[in-house]
């Protein structure tokens, strides 16, 4: 079976984020007031053949380990969607 | 208040995607079989205050609308979170 999983990566709490940085800037520019702690990461979306949905989330906390998150500066979080 | 918001950004269904087929490709040459479809677009999050969730959401939409996404090539969507 086919599954959808959506997984984001995001910088790590306490290390700097200049792009975040950068779109407070522009937000508060824009004059959007009262947006703050802006974090920029990525959102990856991919379809993994399973055979359960356990599997295909073991599968995509590989990927995230291996290829698609770096363990030192980001995290990750994922969803499996039927 | 404040509200944490979750802001996914994709490119638009039918779009090309170089970035995302480049990690289909190199899931693909890590030995990942039955990964396919990737699309990379960006997780932004943010805090905003505000009276309300849904003035926090309608805030949110409206950077979407003017700076986080582009309209033309690119779906956002957001969760609020309290």
């Amino acid at each position: 079976m086919t599954y959808r999983v959506h997984i984001r990566v995001v910088p790590r709490a306490g290390l700097l984020d200049p792009q975040g940085q950068a779109v407070e800037h522009a937000l508060a520019a824009l004059g959007f007031e009262g947006a703050g702690d802006v974090r920029i990461g990525r959102a990856i979306e991919l379809a993994i053949d399973a055979r359960s949905a356990d599997a295909a989330e073991a599968s995509a906390r590989e990927m995230c380990e291996r290829l698609l998150a770096n363990p030192v500066t980001e995290d990750y979080s994922l969803v499996v969607e039927a």
